[in-house]
Parts: C-alpha cells; sequence; structure tokens
C-alpha cells in the first residue's frame, strides 16, 4: 500500500483552518436540513428497547446531568448523551444516508455537538460549521473505501463516525491541527462496528460508541492526549489493518471546494430504501382511490428491489421494512408508510395480511435502484399504472424543506411534542450566539 | 471462508456450564499469579500521563465512588475503573503475555471484575473461574487469526480483549448460554485497537476500552440486550470483516480440556522480552562484579534481537524499552533493571551513555528469541563469557511466586504501599467469600 504519511495532517490542517466564512449559503442550509432530520428520527428512537436498556445501563455508572437525551425528561452526562442520541437516531434505519459510502452522516456527528453545546458556549455558526466539517472527513474517509468496506461486513457508519464525531466535536473545541492529528489517532483506535448486528439492538451499541468516542477522542485530544502522526495510512494504522488498499486521492482531493453533505439523502419511509419508489406510486393513487378494493399489485423494479425485499410471509415489524410486500398493503390499508405502518401490530393486522398475498414482484434491469412501476388491478377490473423515475428523497429528488418539517412533526407528535419552536431554532441557526437550549427544546414538558 | 454458525455458541456453552470443581489446581494457581502480576503492573502505570490524562476526563462525566483505581485514592465509576485499571496495567508493556497471540491477558480481563466485585457479592472461587474461562475464550478467539491478525496491525490485546473481558463479566453476572452470546455480540462490534497506537498515549485507550466494553456487554446482556446468533464466524461477522481464514478448530477444539493460562509469560524487566536473556547474563555478572571498569560488550542473539533493538542512540525513556545497549548500560551502572532504569533521566545519565557507546550486537539464528550470549571485556583486560538458553520469565523459565511477589512490592514501595495483605489476600482468594475489598488492597492510605 501506499505510504502517504500526510493524509491525516491533510485533514487536520482543513479542519483547523476552516472557518464560517468558508461555507457556502446551500451547505449551511444543507446543515439545517440535517438537523431537522436528526430530531425527527432521534424523537422517533428515543423509546425503543436498546434505548431504554442502554440509558437503563449507563445511568448508573453517571454522573451530573449534563445534557439532554432527545425526547426524554432525563438528562445524563454528556458522553452518554451523546451515545443514546446517536443510538436513537439511527434504530430505526430512518436517519439519512450518503449514498456514495451508505454512511448514516447525522447520528454519530451531531450529538456530540449537541451535547458539547450544553458544557461549552457555542453560537449557532460554531455548531453547523463543526457539523459541517464532521460530515466532510467522515464522509472522506469512508469513500477512499468503498464499497468494499461495507462489503466485508464493517458498518461503515460506525467504523467511519467516531473519525467525524472526533473532527467536529475537535472543532467545536477550538483544537489545534496538530490536536486534530491527535484526536483522529485516537478515535482511529476505536474504530470498531459490524455490519452481523444490522437488525438487533447490538447495532445500536457500535453507532452509539461512534458518537461518545469520537467526543472522547476530542476531549482527550485538548487536554494534550497524543496519538500517531499517521493513523489512517501508516504502516499499521487503520486502512492497512483493514487490508485496504484506499484511494487515498479521494480523502484530500478538492478538500475545502466540495462538501459531502450536499449529497445527504433523507428518507420520507422508515424501509429500505429500495421500496421507496414504489410506496411512492402507492401513496400517490391512494390518496385519489381511498375506497378502492385491490384485487392484485405487480411491481417492478431493478433486481435489487426483488433480492432484498421479495418477502411476502414475515412476522415482525423489523422484518417488515425490508418486505416491500408489507409496505405496499401497508400503504394501500393505511394510506401511509410512517413508523405505525412497520410495527408487529400492523403485520400481524389481518386485512394487511391479506394484501400482501396479492403482491407480485418482478425483476427488470432497465430499472435504477430509485425508479419503479406499479399496476394495481382493482375489484371492478380496472388497471391503474403508475411510475416513479426518481424516489423521493433520493438525491435527484429531495425531500422539501417543509417535507422535512413534517417528517419532524410526525415523529414529535407521537411524542406528545410541540416542535414549533425547535423548527423555528433551526432555521435561526445561524443568528443564534448560544445554542446550549437547542436540544432541550426536543424535550416533552416533563 | 468456511460458515460455521456454531463457533460463538460453542464458547457461550463452555462458558455457561464450567463450574470452579472443574478447573484444576495447577490453572488455579497462575491464575492466582497473574493477578499479582496485574497489581505490579497496575501500580506501576497508575500515574503515567495517559492514566492521569484520562482519569482528568472521566472523572468529569462520571457518577459515584463505585469502584477501585489502583494506586490512588480516587473512587470512580465501575465502566471507568475498569478502563483506567487495564490502561495502567499495560501502560509500560510491562504485563504478562500469552506469546503465541503476543496478546497481554490479564490487562483487558482482570479489571472488570474488580470492579464487578465491588458492585455485586463475588467470592473468591468466583473471580478466579470468571477471571480463567475469559481469558481462555479471548485466547482461542485470538490463535484462529495469528500471527496474521497482529501482523496488519491490529492491537490483538485490544481486539481480543473485548471478548474476554465480556466472557468473564458474564460470567460473574451468571448469564445465561444465549446471553453470552448475546454479550459476546456486543463485545464483537467493539473490537477495536491499532497497533499503529503502540508507544503513544492513544494507545491506552483501545486497551482500557477493552475492559470497559467488555464488561458493558456482559450488562447489557444481562438486561436482555441481544447481538447477532454468530458475531464470529457469521457472514459479516468479526472474522469476515477482518478478511481472515480463521483455523476455527483452534477455538473450539479442547475447550474445557487445556487452558491458555498455562502459557502466560510474566515479565521480569519492563524491555522487550527479546533483551531478556541479554539482561539476565548481565545482571548476573554483575552482582560478583559490583565495581568492575567494563570496557566492552558484544551482545550474540537471534537476528530478531538486532532487527528490534540495535539501537545506541536514543533520548527516551520509552525508545530504552527497546534498546539493547541501553539495557545493558544501564543494568551494568545500576545492578538492576527496572522502571527506573528505562526512564528519560537515567538515558541522559552520561554514565550510562558513555556505556551504551560500548556495546555491541551480533546475530546469530542459531539462537531461540529466548536465548542469548554476552562477552564482558573489563579494564584488566579480561574477558567474561556468559549465556542464557531460556530468558527468565519465559514459558519454560517462569518467574517464580517469590520472584512475582517481590515484582509486586517493589511497585508498590515506589508508590509508598505496604502490600503485604494484598499478596496475604491473593494466595488465600480460594478461601474468600466476598473479594469486594481486594482491589482496594492496592491503594495506599490516603
Amino acid at each position: 500500500m501506499l505510504h502517504k504519511p500526510d493524509v491525516t495532517r491533510s485533514l487536520a490542517r482543513y479542519l483547523a483552518v476552516t472557518r464560517w466564512d468558508d461555507i457556502p449559503r446551500e451547505v449551511r442550509h444543507q446543515a439545517k436540513r440535517s438537523f431537522l432530520n436528526l430530531f425527527a428520527v432521534a424523537l422517533a428512537g428515543c423509546r425503543t428497547q436498546p434505548v431504554e436498556i442502554a440509558i437503563a445501563s449507563l445511568r448508573e455508572f453517571s454522573g451530573g446531568r449534563q445534557a439532554t437525551v432527545i425526547g426524554r425528561n432525563e438528562r445524563i452526562d454528556a458522553l452518554s448523551a451523546a451515545f443514546l442520541n446517536a443510538a436513537a437516531a439511527n434504530v430505526h434505519d430512518f436517519c439519512d444516508t450518503h449514498l456514495r459510502t451508505v454512511i448514516h452522516p447525522t447520528a454519530p456527528v451531531a450529538p456530540p455537538l449537541l451535547a458539547l453545546a450544553e458544557l461549552r458556549k457555542v453560537s449557532g455558526p460554531e455548531l453547523l460549521l463543526a457539523f459541517i466539517l464532521g460530515n466532510e472527513v467522515q464522509a472522506r474517509i469512508g469513500l477512499a473505501i468503498s464499497p468494499q468496506h461495507y462489503d466485508k461486513g464493517w458498518h461503515i457508519t460506525s467504523t467511519c463516525g467516531v473519525f467525524g464525531a472526533a473532527a467536529a466535536s475537535g472543532k467545536l473545541l477550538g483544537l489545534s491541527e496538530q490536536q486534530f492529528v491527535s484526536a483522529l489517532g485516537t478515535a482511529s483506535t476505536q474504530s470498531a462496528g459490524l455490519c452481523e448486528c444490522l437488525g438487533m439492538p447490538a447495532k445500536s451499541v457500535s453507532v452509539g460508541n461512534a458518537a461518545r468516542n469520537g467526543l472522547w477522542s476530542a476531549l482527550l485530544a485538548e487536554k494534550g492526549f497524543d496519538g500517531p502522526a499517521e493513523p489512517l495510512a501508516g504502516r499499521q494504522g487503520f486502512y492497512n489493518a483493514l487490508g485496504e488498499q484506499p484511494n487515498l486521492s479521494l480523502v484530500t482531493d478538492g478538500l475545502g471546494a466540495s462538501f459531502e453533505i450536499m449529497a445527504t439523502s433523507y428518507k420520507p419511509y422508515p424501509c429500505g430504501f429500495v421500496i421507496h419508489p414504489v410506496l411512492d406510486c402507492v401513496l400517490d393513487w391512494r390518496r385519489g382511490h381511498p375506497a378502492a378494493e385491490v384485487t392484485r399489485v405487480v411491481v417492478r423494479g431493478n433486481p435489487l428491489l426483488a433480492h432484498r425485499t421479495d418477502r411476502p410471509d414475515i412476522s415482525t415489524g423489523r422484518e417488515s421494512q425490508v418486505s416491500v410486500q408489507h409496505a405496499v398493503a401497508a400503504a394501500l390499508v393505511h394510506g401511509a408508510a410512517g413508523l405505525d405502518q412497520f410495527t408487529d401490530a400492523c403485520v400481524s393486522d389481518p386485512r394487511v395480511l391479506a394484501l400482501r398475498r396479492k403482491v407480485e414482484v418482478e425483476r427488470d434491469s432497465s430499472f435504477s435502484t430509485i425508479a419503479a412501476a406499479v399496476e394495481i388491478t382493482t375489484s371492478d377490473g380496472a388497471v391503474h399504472r403508475l411510475s416513479q423515475t426518481a424516489a423521493r428523497g433520493s438525491d435527484v429528488n429531495p425531500m422539501s424543506d417543509g417535507d422535512l418539517e413534517q417528517k419532524l412533526k410526525t415523529a414529535a407528535a407521537a411524542a406528545g411534542l410541540d416542535v414549533g419552536p425547535l423548527i423555528d431554532a433551526i432555521w435561526k441557526l445561524e443568528e443564534s450566539a448560544d445554542v446550549s437550549r437547542l436540544a432541550s427544546l426536543a424535550v416533552p414538558k416533563g
């Protein structure tokens, strides 16, 4: 492998010198969209079993009530808050995605910043700048080894997220270039996470750790804790240990000139992304035909759709997230495809169950993974043909600002929370001198 | 790679069913020797800079004073105590070694148990049994991928230590077979640590995390937190992500019939193990010639000795740990090779500096790595020839129980601590009904 001992230093220098004025307007706006989405998915995930168990365990060891746990009344130490909010944000696979790496970028990076903002004085521009830079570093470290890194079984959100969390947290702490090298080194030796754990509570541990340990790496570096000079490309460093042949130019080329956060996709539906164009078709049609009796549905899409989601027989809410038959059936019955449609209860609903059996899946390699066609036959014999060329939420057909606000409102309503003030605060982050209260706007009144 | 979905379950079953009565007498004795050595090296490491920074940082987030930090008056939460005691034990590379894997086995495994024993009632036999089984699981997981795993840059003490810590902690918690599978799964997704960090404070983070995160994996499993069925050999599991072709029979064959802890080596000197046979020769000779003026030293040993430690020009205590010239010179000047001989101060001592220049190293592949020959020429022209065929501390020439007691006493004396009661308590562990006070015997009176 090419030994290129300046990769980490290039990132460190970029992190140390980049200022708020260097960030283009559309990048700032995208960062705010990511925060809207983060609060939506963390509110949706904050009462799930993995988060409940983790908080019950961490509480026994935690000191102080430094930081907010999104959606919950209890406060906890800042490291644990970073863990819990990251875990909650990612638990449903409803969070955002950087498609080229399949990193879920916001879950590991934003929670440490929200926790730090409750310990130190942080302004809105400082928060957004740190978030954007952490996002950038994490994506670039992952791009150099994508797609093979994920394909081998590494949960890339976790393995690269710890670098993003360290970089972002370090920016809030005002680390020097050398301290950033140390922080990334301490992050490198904590990089972990296996795809074998996907679908299990254990998944949440590596995502939470990425946030917690990245934050801790930056805090240690601030206190003078040293790491190696080249943790990424060093002889016994991150890439070599992984057995990778990284394309290091993807880490450093054009640093500062482009922003990977612009390639973030946000999900309208809490299920596998390949199902999304199908749901776009079905939900649009259902709006005009709320009372129709459906006798048959034929779904056509990229072979990946059938490969990953042709699952007519399922029994749990979690399985339903990767069943196109279930998604179609639930959307037709309820006219919606939100978290309520991917629960155990919805899976065992007899109306949904009956309709699942009427959904067929066809492979057509002329479709991209964000396109699909659907044929719905109703009891009157009519055949309704629908198609979607670019799924809502994909980078070429992004969710609108209003869609993201609605996603947050829907998640908040289920938690009995009025998020008007939170939405307002996010859009006005650039003008805020102190964001210490931001996360607490996502907590229902006790 | 062979998919063998019962590897983790085999380990889990072994962990669940093995009882104290299944442990042979010599294995129990070896476990006590490992605890003696642990306290020695943790006392030696507990005031080093990485530990000082880590404790200062963790203190800000920690709740309660649940557990002992060895050698220090402050108490801290149990997870942080596991971290700190593991980090301290390993910081000097003075801890024990399982030579076939180069795992330092006790640092990640014993500290979580000592911390747990301050939270729950634990007897001496329970402590020793848990320690022995954690040691076994960690060694076997590492054996399946040794030596290539370490050679690629993975810090195997950390990457396998988290499994050992989870297994041992789970045994103290009385986990079921299924809960052990979950605990090992949650451990697998926290397995991390890079050799690039060796020699830097960052190294201590992965060792400390192995202890902390293994303990936490077991605590989460106790609360019903699930992991995957086959985290080790699963399609996207530990071994596959690492790109390894593990020899899985080394994980499971003969489980219960043999004990890897019997292959533990304890170090008499805090420096690279290849230097040890040289120091045996020099120190023996020096005892009989305390006042001799040495004019030349020729050291002959396995080529690895020269390859790793032929470093006449050094400037720091840390470098001195891998300089055979320094080790010989310091041993001749001081008649000792303890921690004081591998400090910055000793490195810059003019007497040692002068003598370092008189040491030559020769390669001889007829020597094993634990053998060496030394020729010492004195100012009267006499040439003294010495040799060692098996270094003290190696598995074929182990440190005696008395040597280990002395190692602990030396470390304790530097900390102003009388370890008589601790040594006594360790030898009597089998008869102890409650070991909650054990670690606190390693704390100087405040």
